[in-house]
């Protein structure tokens, strides 16, 4: 069974969803943040680096979201186009993408305080953060808009599960900024984290995780049962 | 046959060196980034995002440097664990880590000037994303010195010669603190560089690019015969 080391509404939630999906049983271990449990010993034995999501499975531990979700996409045959597949070459190329373009400077912008440089003007580092993603998510949305079989409303991928996430999380991070992001403007995207917030994998993490409704679409932050999301 | 849009000395260098393990034939054609050829619309059209490299395949025009390794090595069965293998999801974690959070901390520094915020001390941002490469490299050394087959010096894989590479440029720029990177301190990673920059591939392509000798252990700016590294 896996083991998925999480915090609640941190990019744990998409393996969590992922697993859903999929219909794999697992169990989740909270990583509690208030007492920074992802910087221990017993934590960074899973992930040196000390980042959420970890995730135990038969070989061995693994860690980087991107790289959990395509394992788990290739285990079991399903969530994304498969090796082979004249599709694979656009998945993969789009994944990257989300995962060192688009969640790269999501990271940016929710700790925007700790990136800018010293003696930066933090609230410009980060307008100048969000005016990148508001690049990235325009480029992700004309791909979208071409409905391909791995990225549309009709049926989840690990993408999909990735980018309504990241939807979420741009909207809610960091604070300051809550309502910057116009989903209106992305409506290919909006079709898809609409979609993926009614499947039943989305109900139940957000009960689970404490989310609320419209998770994707028109979050509120997270009032989890167990642990902190920040 | 495979075209690599390329411009010298840029992350295309990675994906040449591949195709080129590979034994794969490709036509590599100049992006010049004197004229920003990689702005205008025919380059858009192949990379909507404007980064270099671009490959056409026969299934269509593939981008960002880690979806074009990882699909090379499934499409051609070499160069790193397959699916299936049970050192796949090790591989992978890494082959994201090293995408996602070196290589984008990497950009971060290459490019401090225009990521710092406005009014930000360059240097002092330019310190702190060096930091945190150097942690980045003291983990990737951590698992280089257990020597799994995937990262070694004796066999190539994408993710050797990507990390080479990361190497060279992480050295290399920007050029105001040249001789930052004391590779000394990552003895594992320095092993796997000293032996990718002996092999026929690495020579070959030094030739091409003008890159010099030692490309990766002790490299020097590029001095390529078309088009501009910068």
């Amino acid at each position: 069974m896996y083991v998925l080391h999480y915090a609640p509404d941190n990019a744990s939630l998409i393996v969590r969803l992922a697993l859903m999906e999929l219909d794999q049983p697992h169990r989740a271990v909270l990583v509690d943040r208030r007492v920074r449990a992802q910087d221990g010993a017993a934590y960074r034995r899973l992930n040196p680096n000390g980042l959420i999501p970890a995730l135990e499975t038969p070989e061995g531990a693994l860690f980087e979201t991107g790289a959990i979700l395509l394992w788990l996409s290739e285990r079991h045959g399903a969530l994304a186009p498969q090796p082979g597949d004249p599709a694979r070459g656009d998945f993969l190329k789009w994944l990257f993408f989300v995962s060192n373009t688009l969640h790269a400077d999501a990271r940016l912008a929710f700790y925007a305080d700790r990136h800018a440089g010293q003696g930066a003007d933090v609230a410009a580092f980060l307008a100048a953060t969000q005016d990148r993603i508001a690049g990235h998510l325009a480029l992700l949305d004309a791909m979208a808009a071409t409905r391909p079989a791995w990225f549309s409303p009709d049926v989840p991928s690990v993408l999909t599960l990735y980018v309504s996430c990241l939807l979420r999380w741009l909207a809610l991070y960091p604070a300051e900024t809550l309502g910057w992001l116009d989903l209106a403007r992305y409506p290919a995207l909006h079709a898809v984290a609409a979609a993926t917030e009614r499947r039943p994998s989305a109900r139940q993490a957000a009960l689970i995780e404490g989310l609320g409704d419209t998770i994707f679409t028109a979050p509120s932050y997270a009032c989890p049962p167990e642990g902190s999301a920040t």
